[in-house]
């Protein structure tokens, strides 16, 4: 009896790698595809990498079109799903992989979006203290944001275990489909090919309050973000480099054990041995991520790195995870641990 | 009652590629894993995408260690294959990833590879007119290159229609991986990205006699290959472009439909609508091959181009659907259609 | 006396190349800058790697700007030069970095551009037979496309000495950057990295024609030419793989005298040493062609690779070198020889 | 009368790019060239960009060969430069690419090292303050390392105005050539395309001393530094992210007047319009650091992004810059200000 999905915003690289997800996924069967401007359009003028639905074609995205489904995904540009999910029963799970209802907090939203909160859902990043009890059974999920994903993923271990002082640097390397498929000139190849740009700078990230937000739960106290993303000459993965001064006492081996505990048991989280560090080539297309942590002595700081694929755990992959948890299903249900390197 | 796989190799990228088919594919458990030099790793510290295979460590690649296997997958160099297959009973399924057993004309064999001709296998492109049948219940497989591949499933539909004059034009492109994971100061980062040189020029390359014996073997008389292979900026991917004459009299509608006719049915290659041509980002972590062909007609010459991931359907993809094949499993058991983009 | 240069479309990718090597000609001094779309901007905005000309305003590309100017350099969409070019008189050197007065059959003007032919000037590869002397004190200039420069290189000595076939088959790689800078979905960063894909196959690139009229010319006969160009993950360069029949009797000797024959004193065309081959790599930012020449004896045919900067020796640097040439300046003056390497 | 000027490396990286540059400058002959394992091979098979001097041949590296030159750059792996200065006399100016002589620390140097501290020679960032009055007339140079001289461009302007805490954390992405030539399996372009990774995480680089030394000595205290470098999918360029907390009460206003004031008439080092940040593409093969500096209220810190080229700036440009100095000559004299883009 497989779980009819519908995913709203198919021709982006969201709703694409979705779909790529759902297509291995062994209990789920693919629904309608919607698009705005791509309506009528076949799926493999705009996706020609899923062969196995390259005939299907894209429908307008109509509450009509995702009535009926199990689960439906929405890929929407930021503030446009709420309106789609009203119209939606609390019989359908909703898995937005937009920012909508990740943020808790009203005038942070309104700080960074511009416009009004539409709420908050339970937060898909299932690896928080907290978060994978309050996804199970839920009917509405908001996926997180992809540099939020690495960066909780790579802090909230160090205070959790209260081992570094409340304010964070954060410096991350995003892949190019973080910023979409609208074609931008600084986004063109010619420009982005061997070339690294940071972007956002100075606090300015929608991402940022999202990260403190995280951080601020789990530590029991405000911790401040200073983030600054880049632009690196690749498709996919993010590279997060975090580091926050460690309070005093905090030894290698502390570190190291709060890390082990935090991850012990996840399924798509490896802290890795000693002395190795994350690449993102090695989590390409997987729901992985790769964790490393570090004191560095001289500068009494802990250093942390993670990597992830953006669309992948960052954003798609962390739905599918999320929408196993919400459904029963094991979380790990026809999700890829492994990387597709070189 | 899953099927036991070794993989002798498992280091390498060829080696690497099975894996990550395999742990994807429900049929199959996977057991030793050996190296040479890396004899004694950890797999995580030498294909650190692979996360659940992570702290298996490598055997030396001895017989005995690759004994009591169902299936044995070979990543070996070249001319290394014919003494452990030799030692494998014939209850023992042995694919081959290398060249040792892919021409059946031992001179040519002596030319192209300098060393004795080891023997002929039943060739791993079940696409090929006749493949199909002589894969299933083999004990011996040999892949096939992934040059050949690419280019016998651009051109075979012509010649075996009998539209194109026996001499065909190949300029290929190749992402870096083709050429192994041995450091050589001209695969460095440095030297590749941003970059395409040409290769093995002037007929030199050891895959043309590949092409030639396929081409040859659907045309039925000799067909030359002018074949120039280039090293692309991308780890992984085949470009083919391949042309030949028109016969005289040769139609557009005529090419289509025996394109048509040729792919019928394949569960790997897609023929695409006229007008959308194949990009290798479309087919990277995938099984599937893209092809198109369009008659030029004032060049009067057959134009065909075809994409494929040099690893995946190029390598070990094509291992996997024959090991299917010749195990008597559905052919396309647990090997991905879709491919990872962008 | 510095000559006074003006360059209509410095915004683009042709304009930008031509101010950077104007900033290195000692004899130059860099008067207006006009765009279109992008006028009163400064030219730091979109141009950022031209520091010294970053405060500089474009102005709208009109008469009154560009008169007055010893040279002007137009950069425009094709279509727009004659009609520009028309108003600027005699004793200004105009080069056109388009196509409008590259052809000189109309038929085939209007066959590939859609639109009444303009005219023909002298054509600005001066290593073609007949073409350093046309350019020698002319007022106008047609520079030749990117591709036709790479492959009339590359084949030309061959046709001159009479050692081919009139049957050419050419694929040429191409960075990005030969697309302009117009923001298009399929040039996007996400799309390009890591993909490869063929564009305008089966004759319709509308270089073929040039490719044509510039080999007919040295061979004195028509030389037809399928020609495949194909988009490669890198910002700049082209790679051209040609190839034709060798006449009977053509030995690997007198192949190698005719191209040492073609290139003997050039200041921008380097021969390789028997068995190296050309990356483009090596030419980045340079006006060196590199071209290696080779017999395939099994499949009798001649295959020639060259390797330019698209924008340099393709657009830019041909349009200085001859522009040196018209002026009676030393031709390699200003221009560099050297590529940006790794 | 020109300068005579041999390199000692020239087939390396460093040597190279030192070579391209003083191919276009105006008052230098190129002398001997010396390799060790390369010796008697011709340049052009080692460094193929470098037409004009493909046919001279490498020598072995000795005092005989470097003799009697105006200038000879080192360009030699750590610890063997001091070996050569010594025998060559005090009316050679010598210029040193690696980092014998950077550090005036030999308890820093042993530690980071772990050899004898062989000295300290004027170190050649002629835009830290001092440091050009010390290059003048000098006639032994240490090149800077290319992390810090991208990091000190960016902070040193915030120390010498006292604007930012004496604790600085640095995250810097390079190109791949900062890691050399020599063949090591992580850095193959299978292995480094598409794929972003750090290393040397937690204090352990040995560009962090020198970071250290310098931003302390215009602080006039000591400014710890915390450093990460990623290795970027690119052969070129640095992008260093660079950040401390602000001291209390500093303004935007008063940042960007100590920037403004720091980089006033500085020939190579452009601070941008505020709101524009600096990409590595921009510098691709020049000698310019662009940089940009903000304030980020919320987290309290001063956030500065600096670029530079690692082989130009951050290697052979700085030090030809430096010989120009050391000479006489014009500072900015044959040195590239604009970089090859897109």
């Amino acid at each position: 009896m497989a779980i009819r999905a519908a995913v709203a915003g198919a021709s982006g690289y969201a709703g694409g790698e979705v779909l790529r997800l759902l297509l291995a996924h062994p209990g789920v069967r693919i629904g309608a595809l919607t698009g705005n401007s791509n309506a009528g359009q076949p799926l493999g003028a705009l996706q020609p990498h899923l062969s196995p639905l390259a005939d299907r074609v894209l429908e307008p995205t109509t509450t009509a079109a995702l009535a009926g489904h199990d689960v439906v995904f929405l890929a929407l540009p930021h503030g446009q799903s709420a309106a789609v999910a009203a119209e939606l029963g609390d019989e359908t799970l909703v898995v937005d992989c937009g920012a909508d209802f990740r943020l808790t907090d009203a005038a942070q939203w309104e700080r960074f979006y511009g416009s009004p909160h539409a709420g908050t859902w339970p937060y898909g990043l299932p690896e928080l203290p907290g978060a994978r009890e309050a996804l199970r059974g839920t009917r509405r999920i908001a996926v997180p944001g992809c540099y939020p994903t690495a960066v909780s993923l790579a802090l909230f271990p160090a205070y959790a275990a209260g081992l570094a002082e409340p304010e964070a640097v954060v410096v991350a390397a995003s892949g190019t489909s973080g910023a979409g498929k609208a074609a931008k000139p600084h986004l063109l190849g010619s420009e982005v090919m061997g070339s690294m740009s940071p972007y956002g700078v100075g606090g300015g990230h929608r991402h940022t309050p999202e990260m403190i937000q995280n951080l601020s739960a789990v530590a029991g106290e405000r911790v401040g973000v200073s983030f600054t993303p880049t632009l690196a000459p690749m498709p996919r993965g993010i590279l997060a480099t975090c580091s926050a001064k460690a309070r005093p006492g905090v030894t290698a081996e502390a570190l190291r054990a709060a890390y082990e505990k935090a991850f012990e048991g996840e399924p798509f989280v490896r802290l890795l041995p000693a002395g190795q560090w994350p690449a993102t080539g090695a989590v390409l297309g997987s729901n992985t991520a790769l964790v490393q942590a570090v004191l560095d002595e001289d500068a009494s700081r802990i250093v942390v790195v993670s990597t992830i694929d953006n669309l992948t755990k960052g954003t798609a992959g962390g739905a599918v995870q999320s929408m196993n948890l919400a459904l029963g299903l094991p979380e790990d249900l026809g999700l890829p641990a492994t990387g597709v390197a070189p």
